[in-house]
């Protein structure tokens, strides 16, 4: 884990709802993170070799058998310039059957083909007796920084994510599939954050965990302050050179990814998976051209098995009727939004290829435009 | 109900399942079917006064209180150029809190106030304390019969529908919202059939409704024989005029509605409703540019109270794994197919607006032509 | 048009693009707004008879004849607890056959009927020779504040609306269907702004019109600030009660029209109007579980003919790969905003049924915050 | 190509509209298509090794560069147990960017990756100065004949089926992607049909090409014939085995891909697509629950520069108010059934792993079995 400070360590407080135990997706039960980063070479690039800033990312949608027992998924758009693959089979069925995987977008075969391995390797009657899984694999685009024609990411590199997974902290920033990723022309990748709903509202659990890869610099608000257009010109930090390179325009994309423990069906999943866009439009973006921004959203304890004999199952859902499903709402906003700020504050500067630099959020500036700007609260770490 | 046979009283058994008590909607505990129809007046279209050739049609999704305890419910869309008010509502919220009803195009707004005004009767909360119902109302057009501008359909004839559902044997053809229908370019309207499960599949209970509109009459196919095609040169027999006027293209529209028992999710009904379209397609129908092709279904043993105080309930549910759903889905089609079959063969010749002729469907040639196609088995009632 | 001052008036200004000339969703050429305000009655709530605090407005999509030259349009739903009448007809066929009328729940079917009167009284052939209009009613609840069970709009009403528009300024606040509305547990209603893009990116024209109902005050967030979190405490300024009775759920919704003089597609048009979830989301709205949130966009330059006998058609289409449509994308976040905020700005105290007191959102206070929080430009009128 | 008869040789003819030269989806002008087929080794399956029975298709969308020219183009869901890859930025932008493919399930992953070095090999500046190809992929599982673990589709099998792609007559049955495929528990695989609008409505073609591999014996309808009721104890004639390990479950999938010349928008191609469900279901399918039934359609005639400096454009496009459409929908609807009868009466008896075997459709049983059903125009070739 890197040493710059989370939202959070800085007095940021999204919202009003509580943050579980690590502020992290992994704070619903079962839910494990594994990332492998890839960072290798410099300089100009060459197409096919480097230099190399990318990754993938693998979410546990729980401890067991994912396969044989499914949760239920859905895969929201919010702008469909991207890929999810196999969102119609998820939305037809509303189950996913694997680990959730976040990469690059011209990795996405390799990470699915490599998926695929993995659970063959657990599983003889897939593609046999049963069916085979159906991979999923999410992506936003590093090719500013990164060598994206190479594909660097392979079988290793996929089996190692998800056999490092492991629940408690995550860790972010320019970690796994974020690995080269930039958000509002400053450095974001990997972030995450959870909330917890009062005991009067069952006690559950909502996490987050987002790639995040868009916006344009001015669009940039800090629970609500206009951080970006203060730091419209902003260059680096460190000397590494100018931002002469920096794209200016409206494009990347987003991956949310939203775990809970509620028992919701695909239908209510789908409702809450629509709140991401509420927490994504709250720190400023205005939801670019070619952005693709999706939200994978399941729920833990909604399973199904693969194979089941009976005609019908008995399954706990939560209602509608009362103030539980508003709470959830909620929390997935405000975790949304303090996932993609956590992305930001814990991305430091990288220099990728051709030397382009793209600088991490300055912290200590952060802060005091926060003060400025009425957030007295907010402080160094 | 007329003196017309059914398709089956001809000896015409689509598919392979059986039909329930009735072989119709009402075969599914709960659900009543109630008509009112309005004919009057001859001659010479005089808009706003007639001739009337209309009515409507209200479908209990079970016997208790519609909206205190809604039912589980979807509507999916064939070709949209048509109106189900409050689509997006059942969508959202996947529920159905009151009587379905189905009329002509441009009565909707006054079906759908009486509504309400039928609800308010029987709740004064309704728009006081809690919301007031949102009503289901959907439509196919009957201007070539009918004087639609009249909008002929009151608040009384409304209420009649509704307070007069019954349920047991279902009348079909030219009544209520089917009045004035046309289907294949012969009379059409209402028309019904139901198919039970094997007990091993749970003895679940599937019922379709349809209000037929559609057509041209050389697509028409009975069990896959082409008898609108061979009917092409068909004259109406009562020399009541031949059919210079009969119009001659493909636009026209079709309800249906999809009952059953079986505990299904949304999302599963929403798999339900689309294989009416593969039991339209097998009526021959290419759906016209200018159709209102609409499925309205629901499960009578999904329930959702209007209030509930608890966080989470536990709710049956049928299993996708096994056979159970693809008998569901066989039940769909089949009974689609039969319902609109049925409502070709319960309706008899009309005479509308400027003395427009459009006859029955004729049923000796018709059993003459299913006999000549290898299908020994039909034969006159 | 009342004496409070608009967002700008106060030195707010949302974004960097321009508005238009009237700030008004009727900068786009052609459109206009006519509102039917009815404010009737005092004291406790006697359902069918008052007091009367509702109304209905009409927005018409060009200045000819709506119905023969059809603009292309799209709805979007945001969140679908609510109703627009024939959506799924717009949404296959990609029109818009006349004009767009906003009202409360349960007065939907009695504009509906009414807007086919006046379509009637225009067109001798609608529902004789060619099709009846399908009527476009969106609607949010007034339930708090008014007789909601009355249904108090009328055919003479809707006709006042419809023939009474006018370009130029468009009143704002409690007036038309806004009448009755509240937001973020102030008065709400209606309020409307607009952008124009600079002449490098064809100078184009965004106006957004909303009817907002909906939201917590403790989300409220102006520019960024708070203020709802800071007025969180604010009682009723001018002595007419306390707010014991002020509702504290997240419920209601919000009907936004963006009207465009960009040449879209029905496919561009839909990503146009998603972008009013980035606007929303931005005063703070979490989208709470019972709103109906909708957006209903159109072009005024992309038009159909109702009759038309050529086999193709040439049109004009904006080009995807450039800035252009980035910037009608800012436009139209910027609009929704500004045009929400204008929505308070404009709407005073109102007291409704119950003696029911909804707070106007106090302007001197609101001044007071925003410059505490950084936005010292901001100042009294 | 193999001599077995096209539907059309045995004077089947279905519908009305008159086929292209070819009968294909090549008719359309520039859309060309190529096959590799992998058949290899016999006996138990060994995971991994084999049998092979599997393929690829490749589909030109026109003659030029597919990437800086762009089709518009959608991707419909009938059944969404399957995958097409990158469905959601067909959606978001209604064009398609390169070859349309198609394979079965698990070696999506391999070909998508093949597919962008096919690309790559083409355009430098993709993924290093403009976004790099989202391949299109799409699937059905031939894991009954194939060992279809051993993904055996590599990166030389996906570039020899683009660059043979031809005009011309199409080799269908089982070639290709559709190699191992069955349908209606016969052989079934590649089958492709066209039409020919008449001149009066602009002369277009439609051309469709499927992948079949689904379906349950006795629901195969041929022009309305119920031959599979007819051939259910049906044994394969050559003796090479019974029909023991038969599969019988409503399962497997379609691919449909229908191009036309009709300058349609995306709006207008989903409506065609919509179309294909009919003449799906006319061959008698129930649509299984684990099917994944895609169909892509694309304009060969509506087309978008990957780059475009200006602002607008003007495309033509057709008019919805008269026949055309409708036409276009027949064509639809007639092509996609021949298309799905021309796979079967073209595909031979394979035995495959585990030597299980899969009877071609019996030709003059078939034929006898028409004769007997009133088709009395149908004869042996």
């Amino acid at each position: 884990m890197n040493s710059r400070p989370r939202a959070r360590d800085l007095g940021i407080k999204i919202g009003t709802l509580e943050p579980g135990n690590w502020n992290a997706i992994t704070d619903v039960p079962g839910v494990r993170v594994g990332h492998t980063t890839l960072i290798q070479g410099d300089g100009k690039l060459n197409p096919g070799t480097g230099p190399i800033r990318t990754g993938v990312t693998a979410i546990w949608t729980h401890a067991g058998d994912m396969f044989l027992e499914k949760v239920t998924g859905v895969v929201h758009r919010i702008n469909g310039f991207g890929e999810v693959t196999n969102a119609e089979q998820i939305r037809e069925m509303g189950f996913i059957e694997g680990p959730i995987m976040i990469t690059n977008t011209l990795n996405v075969p390799r990470v699915a083909d490599a998926v695929i391995d993995w659970h063959f390797a657990r599983n003889e009657s897939q593609g046999a007796e049963t069916w085979g899984v159906s991979p999923i694999v999410a992506e936003t685009s590093d090719m500013w920084l990164n060598d994206i024609r190479g594909r660097h990411v392979n079988r290793e590199h996929v089996f190692a994510a998800i056999d490092s997974a492991a629940s408690g902290a995550v860790p972010e920033g320019a970690v796994g599939g974020g690995t080269g990723m930039m958000c509002y022309e400053f450095k974001g990748g990997v972030g995450t954050a959870s909330r917890k709903l009062p005991e009067k509202f069952g006690g559950y659990t909502v996490g987050v965990l987002v790639q995040s890869n868009f916006g344009m610099r001015q669009q940039l608000m800090i629970d609500g302050v206009p951080v970006g257009r203060e730091l419209q010109d902003y260059k680096d930090l460190r000397g590494l050179g100018d931002l002469e390179g920096l794209k200016k325009e409206d494009s990347g994309s987003i991956i949310v990814i939203v775990a809970t423990d509620a028992p919701c069906s695909a239908r209510q999943l789908e409702r809450l998976a629509a709140r991401t866009h509420n927490g994504l439009a709250r720190t400023g973006s205005y939801t670019g051209n070619t952005s693709g921004d999706f939200t994978i959203a399941f729920s833990t304890t909604r399973r199904k098995n693969h194979f089941n004999d009976t005609l019908t199952v008995t399954v706990e859902q939560i209602v509608e009727t009362g103030d539980l499903i508003n709470y959830l709402f909620w929390a997935v906003v405000e975790a949304t939004e303090e996932a993609i700020l956590n992305s930001l504050f814990k991305s430091d500067t990288m220099i990728g290829r051709d030397d382009r630099v793209v600088p991490g959020l300055p912290i200590a500036e952060t802060v005091e435009i926060m003060n400025r700007y009425g957030h007295s609260n907010v402080h160094l770490p």
